[in-house]
């Protein structure tokens, strides 16, 4: 199989509407090695959540001819910001959790991604957390989709930017693969998921459905999955939120 | 689908039977991020040949973990050394020569090197040339096989580090044999499913949700939908059904 014949074959678009979403990174040098591992497999959008130190000449450095995804970079205070306007949200981490994700491997993912990517208009982020210990509970609560890279089963300690290269070598490597099935309807957004969300939580309150046994935010992180994993379309989140507004309507 | 089925599939002498050669390495921090690359994926055995500055700091410091990689990493004095009884020398390389070499890309390379590694005895060499040039055509001349990594036509420029960790990642994927399953909590049966929908149609019907102006048979057939893709567990059930009882108790 000839390289230059498969390179041929990638969807440009597809690329665009990846974003790669970077959480509390510490090391500079993570910053620029990632920038580095995305533009050599053509991703180029990268948000910072609030990195500890950037721009840097350490991230410039590490990120070698790939400064362009730097300095376009988009610099932000909270997870929740950096994922407007995205339709699927991933988050990356090695261990399984207690709580029931939706879980895909890297290469699940990326063929999902590229279904996903197919529709006009529809963008994923894919999640990468703070270098010591990943993604917390909270920042994985935002994400529908847990993303694991497989691994040593022994050690399983792969640097944040390792991390981003294996995805998006993985993610460059499916694009070649064509034949993306088209989703249904147009999915929901993270931004109408996340205000079901807090709807669906103001009703289960006003009809006092939690009570002292069990927390609020367990149950309500397990809903949070549940309804994650159909990738519910715009339009049936229109019809739960007509229901939520028969218990309780909506006064953020 | 759990992480742990998939591992429990790898063969696990064939990692034995790779051996990653990094040549003329002039930064330390690279051969420490290869060490933890490898790591990550079950490999061991690396091979450095004329390497700058070696044993280093630096080098550790990046192995994170892996260090027992680094120490126990063989230092030789030219690529013929580190390749003694290798059956199957391929060579890392982003370019395409004029001069035919056999050329796989990584992933043909992985199951290439799969099938030799079935065979008892029989030892495959990666072989990784300096930061800033690669391979020389001499180096390239020892390799039987070429490897090249796909990626952006228009910037390609791979850390080596990051090299050796796609390639360490597709030999792992490449190991695991077949059936990676969903392993989630019990599911929620037929039975469950159709009484939480008779349930969940009664409270709806409590709340006025239903109008003239949609029918609700179609909405409950979209209901059933949304839900119906999640693949509940029982547990998730027995939840949404409580989140009912509140709002009104079943009476089939």
């Amino acid at each position: 199989m000839s390289e230059i014949n498969k390179e041929r074959n990638y969807t440009l678009t597809s690329f665009d509407k990846v974003r790669i979403v970077m959480v509390n990174t510490t090391e500079p040098g993570n910053i620029g090695a990632a920038a580095r591992a995305m533009k050599n497999m053509m991703l180029s959008e990268l948000y910072l959540v609030a990195p500890s130190n950037f721009p840097s000449a350490v991230a410039t450095a590490r990120a070698s001819g790939a400064d362009d995804v730097l300095s376009s970079a988009t610099v932000c205070s909270s997870l929740e910001e950096a994922l407007v306007g995205v339709n699927l949200v991933i988050g990356a981490s090695a261990r399984q959790r207690n709580i029931k994700w939706r879980q895909l491997d890297v290469i699940e993912t990326c063929s999902e991604i590229q279904s996903i990517a197919s529709k006009e208009n529809q963008k994923v982020a894919v999640v990468f957390g703070t270098e010591n210990s990943g993604l917390t509970n909270e920042e994985l609560d935002l994400c529908s989709t847990l993303m694991t890279i497989p691994g040593n089963p022994e050690y399983f300690s792969l640097n944040v930017a390792s991390a981003i290269q294996v995805f998006a070598y993985q993610n460059y490597v499916s694009t070649l693969e064509g034949g993306f099935e088209n989703t249904p309807g147009e999915l929901a957004n993270f931004d109408d998921l996340n205000s079901f969300y807090k709807h669906l939580e103001q009703a289960l309150e006003h009809i006092d459905y939690f009570d002292a046994k069990k927390p609020q935010s367990l149950l309500m992180r397990r809903l949070r999955r549940l309804f994650g994993r159909s990738m519910p379309e715009k339009e049936e989140v229109a019809i739960l939120r007509g229901i939520l507004n028969k218990i309780n309507p909506y006064n953020p």
